[in-house]
Formats: C-alpha cells, structure tokens, sequence
C-alpha cells in the first residue's frame, strides 16, 4: 500500500542531520532490518552495487574512529554508525560478478547476457567513463545514502551523514588498506536526543523557485 | 505517521529501473508536488544545495534530448523527466548564498554564522577537498536522486535514473554551456507499462551476507 504524499512531505520536514543522537535509545530489529534491506536493495547504474555497508556497533572501534572524524559525538552515540566503502576498482572481475549473480538469479546462461556485459566494458571498464570511474562509483554510493536517509525519515529514524571524517585513517583503523573497498562516506543511524537545540530550527532551502525550472 | 518496515520493505521490492513507461499515465498533481518537494528537502552536506532541478514537459525538448540519450524511449514516454544539474564551481559566493538564507530563515545576522562561513571556506573552497570540488558537488546531486527514487517508490511512482546520456548534447540543448550548472544525471518518472517484461524480472541484488558486515 503506498504512503499519502502528505506523509512524505511530513517525514522531509520532520528530518534534518541530527547533532546529538540519545545513546539510550536503540533502533528496534525490525526497524533496522527494513532499513538494511533498503541499502541492499538500493539502485545503482547497471545494477553493479559498487559498494559494501559496514555497521560499526564495537564501542571501541566507535571510539578510534570519533577523533577521526572531528570528535562528532554522533560516532560514538548513534544507535547504529553506517561506513559506507565503495570499490577501488571496476574491472572485468566486477562485471563478472554482476553477469554471474544475474544469471543465477534469472536462471540464465551467462552467455544470454553477453551483451549487458559487453555494455559495461564499452562504457564504464574501457570507455571513457572509465576515466572517471572513482567519481562514477562514488556517485552510486551516495544513491544508497540518499535511500538510507530518506526510508529512515519514513519511520521516524534519525540519521547525520557524514563527510568530515579522515578516510585514510578510517581505512588503516578497520583494516581496509589492501582490500578491494575505501571508506567514502559515514551515516549515524539512531534518535534524537532531546537536547539537541538543532532539532526545533527552522530547515535552510532554497525557494523551490530556485531549485525546480520547468521547461 | 511514520509508515511501518513492511511499507519500506515493499516498496522497495516493487520498485525497479522502469523501462517501458506508459504514455498516457500521467503523476497527479498532488503527487508530484510531494516529489518536488522531496528535491527540494534533501539533504546535502552543509546544506549546500549545489543543485537544480530542471522538469522537462516540452515534447520538442525531450525529443532533442532522447538520441542524445542512448534513445531511450523513457525520455519521452515517462510522464516526467527531471534533469539534475549541479554547480560547475563551489566557491564565495556559493557559500555567501547559503549563509545570506541561513541567516534570514533562522533570523540571525550574518556574523553570527562566521564560524560556520570559514569552515565551508577551510574544507570545501581552499581545503583538500577542493581538488574534487566537482566529484563532491556531484555526490550530493545523487543523494538528491536517491532521495526521489525512494520516495517515488514509497507512492507507487515508478523511476528509471538515467546516467546513459551526453552531458555536453544536453548541456547545449538547454541552454547551460555560460551558466553556473551543468546536466548531471536524469531521471525519468511516472508509471511503468504492462508492457514492460522488465518488471516482472527478479530483482538482482548481491546477498546481504556480501554487502553489509557487522563490526
């Protein structure tokens, strides 16, 4: 059944990046499993899901990595602390892996998707896009944040992306150094503390006369 | 009214890269407005909204735009198609606009948001950021884009986001070659065909057990 548009509007007004997360209050499993489902299922360009979500809940890891990320409490606070990694690379092992988990999931010969897997080597692997590829994967990883905020809203789960954070020593700190994924982005997870004075002030937007032009 | 985990479950099984649109289903008005002002609403880092939204209705316009897009028949078969631009530069008077709006929205002098002015100057304008000033920028554009997938989805709005096009045919086409944005990724919105065999196809998605690791 799908939600009324007066609850979207409601849960866009109702969020904003929480400062202060309560550190009692934990996001019930029910609720965080929806929310991980919507990362797994998150879209990304050619379905080539370059990215992989690491929920931080060892409170000492927590603490290495808040002075990495300009001491923000939310780090240590957050009911849940989402690292999303991205991959270094996009190669023929990645559309492999892609081409592979199609055909398994259609019952497919790998063979019938041929041309799907030609479309990627033309266009990403060695096309010109290739050139850019880091910016391309970076680009799909912040789709799956962009869902993971807004279902989040949807049932009333705070979240605080965050960018200022150190990842080269996110990376040493969770052993991500020789591996096929970065650290590139961070969200805390979790609710709202009642003292948080950034709570009630009034949302910061453009005028949707300057965002949105019709032609 | 926050919706239930089963709603964000579904809606993000039911939703999928629409191929085929129908034509003749147009997004009612009051719907629409909610996804625009979902746009509107979405989150960026520090608020900065390096976007806009360009809705294209004119059938001229979209005919222009689809060989300029793989030829793509949901350029001009979805009942909306939104083209995300995104600011060619982030630099003063990027950052003195959000601070100008802050200050009126939240009633404040200007001065007092200095500290908050020199942190955006320190990290994004003159700091090592700065060098992928452009990969940032374009980052918060798809925090917007999957801000509107998801929310489309949650209201039974079908979306395909589209990467597979030519920024510089797109650019010149909309008139955006001396303004201070440039075409970043599009999307087309409205309700999926009957005719469409995509929908029917089994989502392909990597196990949960690849994607999310718990520390």
């Amino acid at each position: 059944m799908p939600i009324t548009p007066a609850q979207l509007d409601g849960a866009m007004a109702w969020r904003y990046a929480t400062k202060v997360f309560d550190p009692s209050r934990r996001i019930d499993a029910v609720t965080w499993s929806a929310l991980e489902n919507a990362l797994v299922q998150s879209p990304s360009s050619y379905g080539l899901q370059p990215w992989k979500f690491l929920v931080i809940h060892d409170p000492g890891l927590r603490e290495q990595l808040r002075p990495e990320s300009w001491n923000q409490s939310q780090i240590t606070d957050a009911s849940h602390l989402v690292v999303f990694l991205v991959q270094r690379q996009i190669g023929p092992a990645e559309a492999d892996r892609l081409i592979t988990t199609m055909a398994q999931t259609r019952g497919l010969d790998p063979a019938d998707l041929a041309t799907y897997r030609q479309m990627i080597d033309v266009d990403l692997i060695h096309g010109p896009r290739s050139q850019q590829i880091a910016r391309w994967a970076s680009n799909q990883v912040y789709i799956a944040l962009g869902t993971l905020m807004t279902a989040a809203a949807l049932l009333e789960v705070d979240t605080c992306a965050i960018e200022g954070f150190d990842p080269a020593a996110y990376d040493r700190i969770l052993g991500l150094e020789n591996g096929p994924y970065r650290s590139c982005v961070v969200c805390a997870v979790g609710h709202r503390s009642d003292s948080d004075k950034h709570a009630t002030l009034a949302k910061v937007r453009y005028p949707a006369s300057e965002l949105i032009e019709v032609r």
